[in-house]
């Protein structure tokens, strides 16, 4: 194979890693997803963002001599292609935007490598996208602080009957757009048919994760339904992303699974949806989004507990504190 | 004995460790401090919101086999009964409390054990009522975010002269009521006569963590006084359940009791009502209460510190930097 | 050597090491250009400051019996000559801010010890001044939430074509003041011939420290002013201390200088900007300053990754999990 094509396919598993799938046809349609709501909404920059960001991050753990059999299996391109999608999301498109786009996928290859060498290493908690969380969150904040980047306002789309108020639960046509949605905006997506491009892709490399995809795309929209939930922001999928991906980590991708770890997996879905509306108000006073943040919390929680480890007990500590006797 | 039986002990110990004491009766006495100070406001809730998030947190460490000392220990509940008494504190009773409240308490279980094979295991730092705070925090949020869930606002009681700022030390009854409430409001109560039922409690099981608790009280008293905190804040006992928890934890509990670390609790004493003062502060923005965090923070950093553990020198690191030639 | 003259040395280092430097001369160079802003400003409760935190802090590494050969390489004391700069420069000078200043210098040893028993020693991450920004983050916030303690408000000196907006560039000579202004600041001066005693200061113990310096102040100018940042901070000298800190620390000290870790400090040098701009959004809603967080935060990130570690892969964690089966 090529040097060229190979580097193709490392970036097309990058791609697919956004959803833990190490398979480029995935990849792929990740990708296809992508451009389809470039395409219908006319932001382009979004679409050529993903591309520069992947192949940014992807080449910059290249230049770091990043572990390469990790590198090979896209682990160092997926937190790339979010940032390369979020930031066209929010600031406008400007020679400043692509500087900051660039260095910012650059940085989130360091801070994968960074919380490798942290999380994982002592603690066996996988990075997952809790890098291009922190990344976006500081990409995202300093556009409010640089003249030279515009933040673009969000334009939710409205007009349903639902939405509008009237009645309380969605309409069947409406929960059908909402549950692929819900699978969509883990690219940060409003389009239902580029959810239904996600799910395949999902389902090609893996049918348990499209089962726990679809599972959790669900609980979340009864959950957040049933507590009454802003009707814009869950008919924009906002309160299924996290708890999809949730779903997917610790039912099918990091737990074996077995119905302990289903029921398990139940408990932490619909924590990420509780957390979902937590985030949104802790972020609001800075005016900025929670991205993927409610669920890396919640999967680091539920993912971090470890057999025969108990809580200290509250007695004397056992070791050689600073002021003990010696 | 039977296993009925036993979970109820099981559970008073786990009510008990609220303040670090494995005892069944100090357990009681602390429930009893809930109930009284729910039949003076009628708030119900809260007396049954502690039994369900101590029966269902203690229930969850069961599922999922946690360490089975640790349970009997009580050292699962703690967490949970705080979670049930601060819920319905801040939201109105519903079924999407009850709803909150039970995840609630599960997740606070496996906030519990994340702890533990994370900050325990690596650094000996007890997680305490680390769990709860972030559990409450989350809550506490989410509740802003579900229309299901209705906030309750604050109704501080006022009416004396020191409140009213005519005088600016209070006056000796004032002194001994704030002196007890700075104890009951480790539970949230804001009642002197449940502040004297737990520190009741406290001495039944231990008459060092009594004596530290007392000491705690009296002094996050002076400070706050002394510093002109906000006068109703003081008044409720606001400025000293932390204190006093810092008091008995670093100072009786996790330190080996001596002349230097009763020093060392006392400056970590002083710094707690500092820390009080300041995450008042920093939560603002989120309309977000501080808990037990002060508390949490200040007795994270003074447990922390071991011997023999030099700060890095300012010089090349001396571990496999990505960067470092090979 | 007299036990007095050592005390002195040792505490003329910990000022050295501010700049990473474990020089006395440096050291004296360093309180000489806080004098002299002192001086200028006539606000001398910032050069006592200096001092009385400096001293509080090595004398409470004394007691706490920390490790001898960091006390005497000053490595307890550079935290603390922070603290006691910084408090007095937001906070009016009275009795309640010298106790919080004791009591704050204090507590910024304890934590740098709690952060190299944690941090520095599992995963070799220095602590730097991070201690500082934690321990200034909640002493400015307590200031606030005590009467007994009065805000100052920060009056930026203005009146150029360039901090008026008539012009875009700053001129050849706002140019070279911002150049020593990015360097005073790391102290909180906003004085430029106190940033040209640092430099030289700097350039006495290490000239690659000195260029390093004057790079990261270099970059720190072109990015800020490119990116359209305030012009009134960016005069300021607030958009580069943090950076000069950066490149000196992530090119010089911590890794094995090359070619390819100069190219990866440049990059963290930029970075370090766009967090500075980040973290003075994220810290408005508080009213907090950023102090030199966006330099630790980078530094942190950067100095964190290790070789041979890769992110876990999405696969099943190979370590017992509460629910593994057994």
């Amino acid at each position: 194979m090529s040097k060229k094509s190979n580097f193709l396919a490392v970036c097309l598993r990058g791609s697919g890693q956004v959803f833990f799938m190490e398979n480029q046809v995935t990849g792929a349609f990740f990708l296809a997803a992508i451009a389809y709501a470039s395409y219908v909404s006319t932001q382009w920059a979004i679409a050529i963002g993903a591309v520069v960001g992947l192949v940014v991050a992807t080449l910059t753990a290249n230049w770091l001599q990043c572990d390469q059999k990790s590198i090979d299996a896209g682990l160092f391109g997926f937190n790339g292609i979010l940032v390369g999608v979020a930031l066209p999301t929010f600031v406008a498109d400007s020679a400043a935007l692509w500087f900051l786009l660039v260095f910012g996928a650059a940085a989130s290859t360091v801070i994968t490598s960074a919380v490798a060498s942290t999380l994982t290493k002592t603690w066996a908690i996988p990075g997952s996208t809790g890098p291009f969380v922190l990344t976006g969150w500081l990409l995202a904040a300093c556009a409010y602080s640089f003249g030279g980047l515009e933040l673009i306002s969000e334009k939710p789309e409205l007009g349903t009957d639902y939405l509008q108020g009237l009645v309380t639960i969605p309409s069947a046509p409406e929960l059908l757009e909402i549950f692929f949605r819900n699978i969509a905006q883990v690219f940060l997506l409003g389009s239902a048919i580029s959810g239904v491009l996600v799910l395949i892709g999902i389902f090609m490399a893996s049918v348990p994760a499209g089962i726990a995809a679809a599972l959790g795309s669900l609980i979340a929209m009864v959950v957040a339904i049933g507590m009454k939930a802003n009707p814009i922001e869950v008919s924009q999928g906002l309160y299924g992303f996290s708890p999809v991906l949730t779903a997917i980590a610790v039912g099918v991708v990091f737990l074996q699974p077995s119905w302990r770890v289903a029921v398990y997996a139940g408990l932490a879905t619909v924590v990420t949806v509780f957390v979902q509306g937590a985030l949104d108000i802790i972020m609001l006073p800075d005016g900025l989004p929670s991205f993927t943040a409610p669920y890396v919390l919640t999967m680091y929680l539920f993912i971090a507990p470890k057999k025969m480890m108990a809580p200290h007990p509250h007695s004397h500590i056992q070791s050689d504190h600073l002021l003990e006797k010696s």
